[in-house]
């Protein structure tokens, strides 16, 4: 039964709290860092923190936290983690681990050597579609994997940073290519060696430095497939797909746009539909339970559970870590035009 | 935090003890009740309960439970609301509330002549999709509602008492019936009152007494039309929609056949696709998390939290019991052909 | 390859002749009556007659005509049947044969009398999807069939007409409910004869005498049972979906809403969508060709080879007048609250 | 009204005497080549040709015959077009053209040397789908094209030569990718220009020298990307999907598998489903009309009015050969694992 500290009061550290407080109820976010006095305050109002910091080492070091939930934008993560080295504190990252691999790698080679538990919060390998789907590829309904492919395209971000290079360290490669790698991976097996990647990225439409939309493929020691399908420029909401193909098999997962809600409206009443919808008139598919078709439940179950056992959870910093080598090697791939290697 | 017995160790009873010991994690199922030692002896390994009795008496007064959940045969319900009436304790039932609104109608006496906390364990309408949905209407996205249909519809059920109307009371009417119209009464309105009922049935292909496929429509005073369509006979599943018409818009709800994930397999390795699935090769559409799209977390979550805040669920006896007037009308239509008053 | 005389140059008018002009291209439309001579014109213009009048009777007997298209409100199609009897043409009639079942009769007992081939224009049972379902069907595939329900409901009617009961002869069930009553009768078998009618229909919505939304039951000798679904009052544009259940299957048929053409739009350039679609932008669901995915296609190909080879096609004056028999006793059931036995 | 002759008896001639003969009517198919006496015979019988030979040069000399039709394999179009050029008579060649660029390119000289009317069989762009959906982006409904992927995937070919490297002229990129290209390019507009192509491809299943599965991306002069998924190891039946992204909307195009036709069937009587089915129990999902949802009617009906109005048809030699110049680029592309130029 962990004590949280919430690091960043954002969209990501909501998501988070909606989901550590409704899901085992018995879970508590002891503290919250943000920027600004009223940020922490209203977070911490809002979901029962007793403490609230402008100082996030304060929150680390607070003597009642044993766990620390970093939900900051992606240039603030190493900093986080390594705070919570210095103190022993339990830690979980939102993703992408690192803006590169080469500081997810002293992220990963920190926690090691502090030897605390570190979790990865990948929520999209936890979603129940994702989890059933994988049970089926294991127990062999599939066959042998041949192709796994992941999708996830929306109309931009919500925030400014993640349009700023230097903070986000990448556009829709890094924010949104992180989630399709492990899901792909995770189909083709995480034991199996991913070895070069070959990207196409561009800068289509958005006015921004970084690429908005990208297509990547990775190839996998045992002959095996990934890919990737990312955008900042898709119209028409969240488009969340997978698929895979073995020789026995296939499958479909639909995870956000058609899950079997469907209603049309002229447009009086329905304020919220779900997240990135681009409209509230006319046909909507809303997703039920977003917290838990996400996957959010389920990691936080599998990260606490692990954390009570002393075990470590099905994500760790060393996937963070595997996934921002793909990713490293796609952008490389992207200038060079060539197949790269991806160096672990 | 209540300390609960569960009576009978079957089918849903399995269920439920999986949801309320897995979704809050806090919760704990005591005891036990069963017929056989032997029953009782696994459900209490598998489920942690401390104490396991073939006495349904014992477990219900047992110092350390507070509230019984009825996981029983219909014909049971009844006699063991009243041992909770009898011991002050709090109780939760499953579906139906009784054989008849008679049976229904003393229930929800009792319960209120000693005053214990009752609910009805409806999962339907405390389903991801149906939570949502109801949000909608009630923020007027539908406008005003004409008529809601909800059908449930499979190859039959699994235990042998089912198919006795002694024990069972009725048959696909009663078992699928009761959810469809708690469905179609919670998206017209539970303060609107239902008025007359027209009921076709008729026992089309199984060598039982009780009707294997029917159709009801249920006019509520307000003008608007509920409607049920129930069978034992349908191929290919579990089949589980619900659609609404207002004056502003519309709503489809496939709870379980269609909800984004779609599988095809020669047959090697996939044993279990999901409840009531006819076959586990070709095209399948497995669920992704049964106890959470079927409604059961959303579903004791309310009912604990209105234990603990002392206030009534969502769902109470008297629910129950509007179910059970309503199912008896159809069944009188059925048999007179005309339309029946609903007697409440 | 026969000689067209159309009667009427309205929505459907125009449906027919695409089909007709379009589909085997070798059929012509040589005439066409209308009541103002500047639609007359227009339409004979666009489809190439070489005759255009407003005189109904001089359509009919021009000499190079050898076959009537009946395309006007439904109180016009006696009279039409009248004169093309006189005039011993072969006729096909648009959809209801009539307003009741006693002007039905009089236009079968006339086409019998006079001898002449006659046809009824009833689409939806030509659809591709209709007739592919239909064969499976009839090869055994779902067993023996328990029910068959079809659906047909959108916003309402195009024309004035539609909304006057003395021009119309009814609502939603005629205009309607005659569809969705020879789809069900088709798969329940055309030779098994149909018993009694159980009907609710409401004015819920519309400003009008007629009944905007209505729900039926239509028993058959042999057990089966038919169900209609029918609306005016319905948003989201047109829904047009059947299902059937037999003992060794079930079938499920979206002619329109959902037939995998899925598109969203910010709004620019789409102007036209299909019929009764309710907006231009978000996300619609075009239909591919609904001149052949609405069944126009396969239907004048049968009614015309059928006329060639001197049979009769698959749904003749009999059809319509058993579906006006069907209805007429719908109508009866909305207002007395009984099973109505069907006349015949 | 062209008098044909069909050059091959086999799959694909099959499908195309169907469509010619049933679409329009009037078009009669007067001689067949094939190499076999009872093969030739047996499509004459069936299809009425009043010639049937085993000479390919006299079907084509035949003096009835005004235009060829080749259905032969891939090895042989070359071959039957130069005697098309030496007789002067009107062409048209299934897919792909040719199995090489350099094939394609003399087919292309000697065409347009000897004047004569070329047009090639593209049908997966005639499709009502595709027409529907080219039309929505024509009047900008989608704003500016910036990507379009299309996917055929099927568990591999029915032939023989299929095969066999020398005569098929490659695996699933060259049978299955001269689609999805000419799909795309339609999308992006036949007016861009391809640039280069980068493309996996592998032997993963079939104990072949050609590739039996690849993903390629072809990149456009205006920045846009064209995307191909081909596969003869997809296990489910027929998978044609397409999707294509703009600047305002987004549009998705299911061609086979989901097209609002579903069936569940124990295994009675359902003998022939579509198109490379993989089953007929379980959940089938037949397609309604073959022939019209795969584009052959559409397809048939323009190369015969262009050639009665002497214009060229919507898909010429001149496309096949940019089908077979992006091919070729792709197949370059898998062996160097760089992005090869496309060689126009
Ligand atoms: N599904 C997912 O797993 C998922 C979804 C969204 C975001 N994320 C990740 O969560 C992280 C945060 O994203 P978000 O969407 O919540 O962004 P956000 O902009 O909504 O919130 C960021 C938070 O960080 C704080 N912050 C910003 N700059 C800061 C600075 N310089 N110093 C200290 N605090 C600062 C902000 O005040 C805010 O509280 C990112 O790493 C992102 O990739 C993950
Ligand atoms: N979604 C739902 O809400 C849902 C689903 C299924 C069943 N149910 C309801 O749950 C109840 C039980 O159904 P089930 O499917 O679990 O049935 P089941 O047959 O699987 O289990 C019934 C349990 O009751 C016990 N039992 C049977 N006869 C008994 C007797 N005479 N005395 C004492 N115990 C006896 C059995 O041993 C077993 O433990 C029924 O009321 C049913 O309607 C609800
Ligand atoms: N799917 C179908 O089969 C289908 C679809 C729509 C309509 N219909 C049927 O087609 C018929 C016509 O409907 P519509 O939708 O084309 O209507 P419409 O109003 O669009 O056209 C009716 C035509 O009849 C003419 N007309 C109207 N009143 C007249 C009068 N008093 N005398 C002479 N001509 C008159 C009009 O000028 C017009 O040409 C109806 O019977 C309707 O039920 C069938
Ligand atoms: N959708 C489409 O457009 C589509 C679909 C399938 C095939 N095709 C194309 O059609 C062509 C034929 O394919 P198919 O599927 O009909 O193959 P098939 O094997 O079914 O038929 C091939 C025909 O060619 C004849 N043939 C084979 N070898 C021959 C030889 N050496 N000399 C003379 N005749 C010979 C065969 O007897 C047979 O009549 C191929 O080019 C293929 O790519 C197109």
């Amino acid at each position: 039964m962990p004590q949280i500290a919430m690091l960043g009061s954002g969209f990501i550290a909501r998501f988070y709290a909606d989901s550590i407080l409704g899901q085992r109820s018995r879970d508590k976010i002891v503290s919250v860092y943000s920027r600004r006095t009223e940020s922490a305050g209203a977070f911490a109002m809002k979901y029962g923190c007793v403490h609230a910091t402008t100082d996030m080492e304060v929150a680390i070091a607070h003597p009642e936290v044993d766990m620390i939930c970093i939900a900051l934008p992606n240039d603030l993560h190493e900093a986080a983690v390594m705070l919570c080295c210095k103190h022993g504190k339990a830690v979980m990252t939102t993703k992408p681990l690192g803006r590169t691999a080469a500081e997810a790698r002293r992220m990963l080679e920190a926690v090691e050597k502090a030897g605390i538990f570190n979790g990865y919060l990948e929520d999209l390998v936890y979603t129940p579609k994702f989890l059933k789907a994988l049970d089926s590829v294991q127990n062999g309904a599939l066959g042998r994997i041949l192709w796994a492919k992941s999708r996830e395209t929306h109309p931009g971000p919500h925030s400014d940073w993640f349009w700023d290079l230097e903070h986000a360290g990448g556009g829709c490669i890094l924010d949104l290519g992180c989630h399709c790698v492990e899901i792909a991976r995770s189909f083709i097996g995480k034991d199996i060696r991913p070895v070069e990647v070959m990207c196409w990225a561009e800068t289509q439409v958005k006015p921004i430095e970084a690429e908005d939309h990208a297509i990547g493929l990775v190839k996998y020691e045992n002959g095996a497939i990934g890919q990737f399908e990312v955008s900042w420029t898709f119209r028409g909401g969240l488009d969340l797909r997978d698929e895979v193909m073995g020789t026995e098999g296939t499958l479909w997962i639909n995870n956000f746009l058609r899950t079997g809600l469907e209603m049309f409206t002229t447009g009086k009443g329905a304020d919220y539909v779900s997240e990135k919808a681009e409209s509230n008139t006319g046909w909507l598919f809303p997703v039920g339970d977003e917290l838990n078709d996400l996957g959010y439940n389920h990691m936080f179950t599998d990260v606490f559970n692990a954390f009570e056992q002393g075990r470590a959870p099905r994500e760790t910093f060393y996937d963070g870590y595997v996934v921002n080598a793909i990713l490293d090697a796609a952008y490389r791939s992207a200038r060079t035009k060539l197949w790269e290697p991806v160096v672990l």
